[in-house]
């Protein structure tokens, strides 16, 4: 069994800062919040004890960087964010930017030819202002006045409420802009998912965030009353929507790599002894390929028309939203996969199935993700937590990334 | 073709009634309330000019009566109601009792060995105090302390509002009840169905009013994100409810006179992005046999548990109601169907599917049915309709009923 005492330490801050909230009882960290401020003290003063350059930028960005000799070297970061969602739990984000910066804390003053920077991004999860990626969407210079002109549930804008945290919206684009010689960007996550635990692994390295189309579709046919329509008469919306909802699951079980979800239905009129006339459900597909998942949209939607015709209820559809899968860099992937294989814990390539910063910045620099184990998968939830020893295999993964695999790799991405 | 001025001055009638209502723009006429008032004025009108002996008890059910010459003579009756759901059409209830009315009305002052009543209930529904069939629960002596402490959505009481309509609680047994030698109950009413229309026939004759079990079914998997979670990593609740939802419609269409119904489906935590933890639906069951309902009942819940244990989902139930099946009295609806024959309507048994005053009063006095077909199965709603050649179909009937039929069967019911 290895040392675990750094794993420990990373977890107990990542406990301590659960602990920072707007929200009484649980964690809940809105961008540029009370709590945000809470979180940027703490955060700075562990970052400034190891020994780190701590400065702010005007998106609520915190940055703590260590200075190679020469100043034009390389950059490498990392990066995640401090917001959550409402009743969060410790480790999504938070992870991300306190791992390593127990890494840095463990490598000490040796001279390093690059610069190491580890960014915080203050709002990734989009709760307050309704769209996510807000800071890395700004350090890699696509914020927009739309962005800015954003109100929050109490009226307030974005800019208004980056004035109110005392920062200069005037200067963000400026201020928040990746280091110009980035050449490699790290995120280390939780997987927010299963995998690694029915694989019994602690870590994957990714390989690409998948892309997602979101639907929705509406099932009409005729209410009736239940007692006096017979079986064959009925043109029942929710038997045809619930022989589809079934259909998609089996469909997707058998269609490599795909995820497919019904996650919200209605049904309308919706009384107990009502045959329901209209039920409108969501299709959330997601898929590595972006043409795999195109296709399997297209049959969905083709099964849906069809089984909903044989009941005498029609199908429509309205698309809701396309994300394009996103690759993260080949190189890196590959360096930070032999890092880990060296450092004693071999790690597979797997999807992530969420959204991530990574995905925003993959165009821009190169970049990947560390995932680490989720035990149940749980995430978005106050039970959300990490084992020790996977910490301990990130913490040793990262060491050995730095120290046998960064210089090269800064030179050839 | 049959004259159908008949028919039409009926229907003519239902619609004008229909344009009393408490909510202008529609017809919404609840128990005991203004729009009552004005229906009970014009319906009592039209009684009295058709020679009736005109009174409201003290539930504020009218009551218009034509004597025979011997006092202890029995009585035929004829009832409905003049109460609506919200938002209703101009049929259901008032068809039975202003075409009786008609009836009576074409039959002129010709002396008949029965006195007949035509007794107009005003809460069948059950909209304004949560509980139907009020009227003709008092009408059998089964008025209770309890039914007069409910309260409507303002508060008042039932006895307070029988109070303000000028009224007496304390009479209202008494006032209420069926005439003591009533030997026949006809319940003239619209089928709120499509069967009659899919087999062409203007009439049928009720032989049972078919029993009910409601029920509530909890599928109980687990949430978890959308993206992350591969498909066999799931335990998706509402893939295991519409599987069975699916399963629900398959089995009743295979069982013959069942139906069956998923009318209210609630899927938690419903976002589009995650995947169903907990799925409630409600389950009605309808079978003339309660015996075959019951099983029914019992193979559905075993294939629910069946179902979702296959997928990691665990299934409970709640029962929420049982209404056990009434059969309509044998010897009454032979000689109705009898008489419909005669007069060139030969009409069907069949089942109602819904639940009517007859219910109620089945168990107290010989009681049948005589179901008009409704246009396209609508009821319960504006576009509610009867076609003039089915109307005239069933003035004919129960004018032939008793001019040849009700001497007899009244001596022997």
């Amino acid at each position: 069994m290895p040392d675990t005492t750094r794993a420990a330490h990373t977890i107990a801050r990542c406990r301590e800062l659960a602990r920072i909230t707007d929200v009484a009882g649980e964690t809940t960290r809105l961008f540029l919040s009370e709590a945000t401020k809470g979180a940027h003290a703490l955060v700075s003063s562990w970052m400034m004890r190891a020994g780190l350059h701590v400065r702010m930028d005007d998106t609520g960005t915190l940055h703590g960087s260590r200075p190679a000799a020469a100043a034009d070297a390389p950059t490498l970061l990392f990066f995640s964010h401090l917001d959550t969602v409402p009743n969060a739990g410790a480790f999504d984000g938070p992870l991300g930017v306190l791992l390593p910066l127990t890494v840095l804390e463990e490598l000490g003053p040796a001279s390093l030819p690059f610069h190491i920077e580890i960014v915080a991004f203050s709002e990734e999860e989009g709760i307050r202002f309704a769209f996510p990626f807000f800071s890395s969407l700004a350090a890699t210079g696509q914020l927009t006045e739309d962005h800015l002109a954003r109100t929050d549930a109490a009226g307030i804008t974005l800019q208004q409420a980056l004035q109110h945290f005392g920062l200069n919206p005037a200067l963000a684009t400026e201020t928040a802009a990746l280091p110009p010689n980035t050449r490699a960007a790290i995120e280390v996550h939780i997987e927010q998912g299963p995998v690694l635990e029915a694989d019994d692994k602690p870590l994957a390295i990714v390989s690409t965030v998948i892309g997602q189309s979101r639907l929705r579709l509406t099932f009409t046919g005729e209410a009736n009353h239940a007692g006096t329509t017979p079986m064959p008469l009925r043109r029942d919306a929710l038997v045809a929507a619930a022989e589809w909802i079934a259909e998609v699951s089996r469909f997707a079980a058998g269609y490599k790599q795909l995820v497919a979800t019904v996650g919200k239905v209605e049904v309308l009129p919706g009384a107990v002894n009502v045959v329901p006339g209209i039920v409108t459900c969501t299709l959330d597909v997601r898929h590595p390929a972006d043409a795999s998942r195109h296709a399997a949209v297209a049959q969905l939607l083709t099964k849906a028309e069809h089984m909903a015709a044989s009941r005498g209820v029609r199908a429509s559809v309205e698309r809701l939203a396309e994300q394009a899968s996103v690759p993260m860099d080949p190189l890196l992937t590959e360096a930070l996969a032999q890092a880990a294989a060296r450092a004693g814990y071999p790690a597979d390539e797997m999807f992530s199935g969420a959204g991530h910063d990574s995905m925003i910045l993959a165009p821009h620099v190169p970049t990947t993700m560390l995932f680490v184990r989720s035990p149940g998968g749980r995430s978005h939830h106050p039970d959300e937590t990490v084992l020790e020893l996977d910490v301990e295999a990130a913490i040793a993964t990262l060491i050995d990334f730095i120290q046998h695999s960064a210089a090269v790799t800064l030179t050839h991405t």
